[in-house]
């Protein structure tokens, strides 16, 4: 049984992990933090008697095993150290720490000899995408990235692309694309370190990518379709299964893809 | 049957015409054209001892209903000439005409009463989605192309994706593409009149094209693969079966598509 | 203007519909019928004063134009006679009514002399696919038909999948597909007059088709996404505006795409 | 520098490895056997002088690191064992093994101290569609194979998607496909222990496999394209350059793709 304290427990993403927690055999709810929980009646949010709610972190947590941590950017990184102090092994999902930060939390586990994950993405198909997108690169250096996103999303290209290329760019023998002349500027896409990525804007779609891979013959296709936010919760459970086995605090849900 | 004549009859595309024609019933190969065709005498090329072989336009052709052409960007013109001076319908697929010789040949056609086909693209498959496209567009306002094509292509975008993208413009509401902001130069692609343009250039791909709609909760695309040159037969045999209900020089397959 | 009444305009599709209405220029709701309205004060359902509400068919309706109707089986038969006795155009979304019902409604039209648009499928991407693919048939003999659905749909092939078989064979030559042989049964798919259907089923999608041609050296595929309701109002909006053009009862939005 | 043998030098796969052997730095051929060729002069093949043109496994064999084999079902088997008994490591691509033989040969490796590489599939993208499919079904147990090839192919499934659905199925917990009601046979597919296999036939299309993995809100697809057999070579080139870090006889290329 993994017994868990919940960060932020009643946002959105904390309230969905309190529904995994529930329909997981081998996961317990122990604790529930917000620094908004002025009532710490546990039945006033509808949980177990048995669950400790608390809303600062001078508080003596409850025994736990893992810290799922979806609170806010301004909380996260006193939570994370509060988290590691207690030897609880944070699962972090709240965005906005600096690399400052990152650091700073390593040197800090390091210390309380306790380990933990960062997860900026807990999409198991965009993770699969890249891990494998990168493995791929090895034998297939001619490659491009489609990410297609609903029209709202104004920065292009998407995160989740930029960081395929870095990966991928990692692995890559230096290799340009292609020579072209361009008649309509813009056509050849975006160049990252001569990985092109290519970025379209249309109602109707949510979050996709495609890396292409092309070779003598040959093409590989790797596409991921993120639908909702639901899909999260299988990286979380995925996480909180896999943090007892890192050593350190890790950055990215691929290291605990075995 | 339908009499045909074949100029260029003796390059790769001419070779394939007369495989056409050997294969489909109701065509019957009448004569054949070259100006390097010095020898004019049938069995030197395989051709049944009928057919009349000639070497300049001031032979008097055999009566023929359609003058295929797939000779040279300097001899189309007189040779489409020729043909309509003989109330030949010609159905051109030798590229080169200038605006003003198409523009001059329409003329022509009229004075002589003989209706004829100019045709840029005989890939069905292509022209089917350019003509499906410019209909969805009516539908789906925001749309974007993205083409593929193997790595020794230099200009981007393709000639068939800015044809389809000057084709939705026509029937498309003056709708730009929604606001975005790059933090990589032409992530974006390409703008034609607010129609995003992609071009992936890898190898192993040969010639693709994707129109992709979206409109609230949906998705439309429409894709054509162009593996090799054999495809463009099938077009060329619709053309000569058509061209007799013409009422006059037309441009383009899709004017024979009903 | 339009002016327009709403059958079932409780239910979820007619509370869209009301919407719908309130975002359309020259739309205006002037009645709501619904048996269960027991309360017929408008503003007890948000609209406007003028607004009639009514509850049976015996009530005189308002002066209207079109007659919006996603009521139910049981009710749509009678909703639909009672608009066409009263000279207003319905167009009816609602499911269930069976082919002598139909033949029966198209007759009492022409009696009236009242046009009107059953609709089995207001997804203009479905629509589209459907009419693209019965055109390319023609040149494409050679097709098969993919659908993907989420994992509940229990019958197989989905009825879109199977009614774009049928448009498709009613243009298509006697073609049967390849012969084969299945080393796992099924392999195949399903045989419609020699189209192939093959149907997916994942958590994760919605409603999916593609309709996949293939011919010498080429390929031609279609394909849509649904992924919510929302997208039925582009068709309800489009029906609407164009039901006035119809000289009968028609059957398929098809018939107002031009 | 990797000295190399090619058996079955004559044939189409044959002629390919001896260009790849031409234009790859590192590789030398030094011999070349075929049974019939019964001219032994190398110039009258066009290879260099000191190429070893032998058509008998009586001769004793040049001084070689690899056995690349491209003979027949009927001679592979002898031609292997003749490379082990010479500690030449065996590169096989010739098919027609039969599980006995392959065992036996595996024996007589280890006997001999001398590692080697049978490759069922020396297409770099099928393979890796294989790896990545068998990993990603770890987390993604809802799965489908649609794979596509030209109408020749009478067999289906094809035996990559087989092999596929079997690798899959080695890791993916016994998860049946979800419940379904065909009204039309076989729509749901070839169903491999769960795993619904989907064949599709077109002219046009050549060799194409497509995994799909569906989960709450999202979806992953690996699509792999095989234009034509140039793509082995890739393959090939990998085995070639790998077969010296295997310690036995080994089956199947994804062994030495790290």
């Amino acid at each position: 049984m993994i017994k868990i304290i919940v960060a932020g427990f009643r946002g959105s993403m904390g309230q969905k992990t309190l529904n995994l927690i529930k329909k997981t055999e081998d996961f317990k709810l122990v604790g529930a933090f917000s620094p908004d929980a002025t009532d710490i009646n546990s039945a006033s949010y509808g949980l177990d008697e048995d669950v400790q709610i608390f809303n600062n972190l001078t508080t003596k947590p409850v025994e736990a095993d893992v810290w799922i941590d979806f609170s806010t950017p301004a909380g996260v990184f006193d939570n994370a150290k509060f988290a590691l102090k207690n030897h609880i092994r944070p699962v972090i999902g709240t965005s906005g720490l600096t690399d400052q930060q990152v650091a700073d939390l390593k040197a800090y586990a390091k210390e309380q000899g306790t380990a933990g994950l960062i997860v900026p993405n807990f999409g198991i198909s965009a993770v699969l995408l890249m891990k494998f997108a990168k493995e791929a690169a090895t034998y297939f250096p001619d490659v491009e990235i489609i990410e297609m996103h609903h029209e709202d999303k104004l920065d292009a290209p998407s995160g989740t692309a930029l960081s395929t290329a870095k990966q991928i760019s990692e692995v890559r023998e230096a290799n340009d694309a292609p020579e072209f002349k361009e008649t309509l500027e813009g056509a050849r896409g975006a160049n990252y370190k001569g990985i092109r990525i290519h970025s379209v804007r249309l109602p109707g779609y949510v979050a996709h990518e495609q890396v292409l891979f092309g070779g003598e013959g040959e093409a590989l296709t790797i596409r991921q379709d993120s639908f909702n936010r639901d899909s999260f919760m299988k990286g979380v459970a995925i996480a909180v299964h896999k943090v007892g086995s890192l050593k350190e605090l890790t950055v990215g849900l691929e290291n605990v893809l075995s």
